[in-house]
């Protein structure tokens, strides 16, 4: 089944979707998939280099929120869902040697390795889901576009080799929006939580908001000002920084579906 | 007791301080009395206003949040405080006779009628005092001047014979201060709550930031931004508006101090 005709099919439960992408059945992204259930990021690394990135994290929980962590060389992550194997039950894994991206697959098995870590890191999709749930009408799913992202001058806290600069998704939205907005995901501090800067993009070390790092150029409207969240590609490029000789993520979009409802990691 | 002789004394009981004042012992500013506890605005109106008051009130909870209120021809409010009578435990009053202000006086004792009702309403001391516990500088403090305050285009919802604009009160700050300063004050809405706008003053129809219609102008320094929240102003200003025969207020800065502490009134 490719993405094409998967698109109109939305699974309700987390077990049924991975059994399908363990299967072979699905692959698409996982935008819109298991309403109400958190989504989460893949960071695989070896054991020499895992101490330092959980420590990494630990001191930049905004851009990296770990959800769940397996035992070296196991890829279950029991906490995130009884019956999850991260090496199968993501719809597509990049692999990295050195840092540099060398393989697209369709499951781990074959690269995994005894010595291997995995990282479950938060994912926006969950205060995302908030927002749109309150009302609040965010761009880039108007327009069918990915969230614009931009690396900032807002150095993370380094730990062994990994660090980098925090790299943001911006959401543009009104001014009492982005009150709202900011209410909203603070109850989420394991998905980035409350924004780190609203307004100038020069303030952080955006030179041109048109044209973001990754992900797609949205609109700012009249009245509207950008409002810049901690993203998760701050650990991935922190990673590829790093170097690890073998290192493993999810493709983009496709992102490890868990057994957390967005609601049990709301913190009031 | 004059203002200058009191400057350095701080009361920590509420029915102290409201005990001093019923004695003539204090009639200076209210603010940095009674850490911890909150203050109020006062407004008083015959019992024929004070039906469309309280529903004006209850229409507009940001502007004009109700902490307590009497019962018609009662100065007092147990509520508060056992011993609170609002005729005789604020520094100063301001009588208006149709909505002008005619005398201040030292008390309401001669004033009373036995139709009047008193209303609390919440003040932003009690947030003011969250932020700076927070380590959120306010400029204000800093420059020891009133917090700025201007009219809006907002219109409240009227009742009766109140209506009128939102009048907020404005400290600039940089924009991750304000992220944090709205979540602090979202967990007071019986003090005003979050803000209702950032940024540029013209979107609410202030014309000129430098001249507040009522406090003093300060400083916003390069990177802040003016934060704007509902203010207790407002119901004065609706008072004014809807010229009742007779009302009272505090006279500003002679706050009600009453022995609700501000962390009773946080939500979570």
């Amino acid at each position: 089944m490719n993405l094409e005709s998967t698109k109109s099919l939305v699974y309700t439960e987390p077990a049924a979707l991975r059994s399908a992408i363990r299967a072979g059945e699905f692959n698409a992204h996982t935008s819109g998939q298991c309403p109400g259930y958190a989504q989460a990021n893949l960071a695989v690394l070896p054991k020499t280099f895992a101490a330092d990135f959980l420590r990494f994290c630990q001191l930049n929980p905004k851009p990296c929120p770990v959800l769940g962590m397996s035992e070296p060389g196991d890829p279950r992550i029991p906490a995130l869902g009884p019956d999850v194997d991260v090496s199968t039950d993501i719809g597509g894994y990049f692999v990295f040697r050195d840092g540099e991206m060398v393989e697209e697959v369709r499951n781990l098995k074959a690269a995994w390795r005894e010595d291997m870590v995995a990282f479950a890191i938060g994912c926006s999709f969950s205060f995302e889901e908030a927002l749109v749930e309150a009302g609040i009408p965010l761009r880039h799913f108007e327009q069918n576009r990915g969230v614009a992202m931009y690396r900032t001058n807002i150095a993370t806290q380094a730990a062994g080799r990994f660090g980098g600069p925090t790299v943001v998704s911006m959401r543009p939205m009104t001014p009492a929006r982005a009150i709202r907005a900011i209410q909203i995901t603070s109850r989420f501090p394991n998905v980035h939580g409350a924004p780190i800067h609203f307004g100038d993009p020069a303030a952080i070390g955006i030179k041109d908001i048109a044209k973001p790092d990754f992900g797609d150029a949205v609109e700012i409207q009249a009245g509207e000002v950008p409002v810049f969240w901690a993203c998760g590609v701050t650990p991935q490029s922190a990673i590829r920084a790093a170097k690890p000789p073998l290192s493993f993520t999810h493709k983009p979009g496709c992102m490890l579906v868990t057994d957390l409802r967005n609601s049990q990691l709301a913190v009031f």
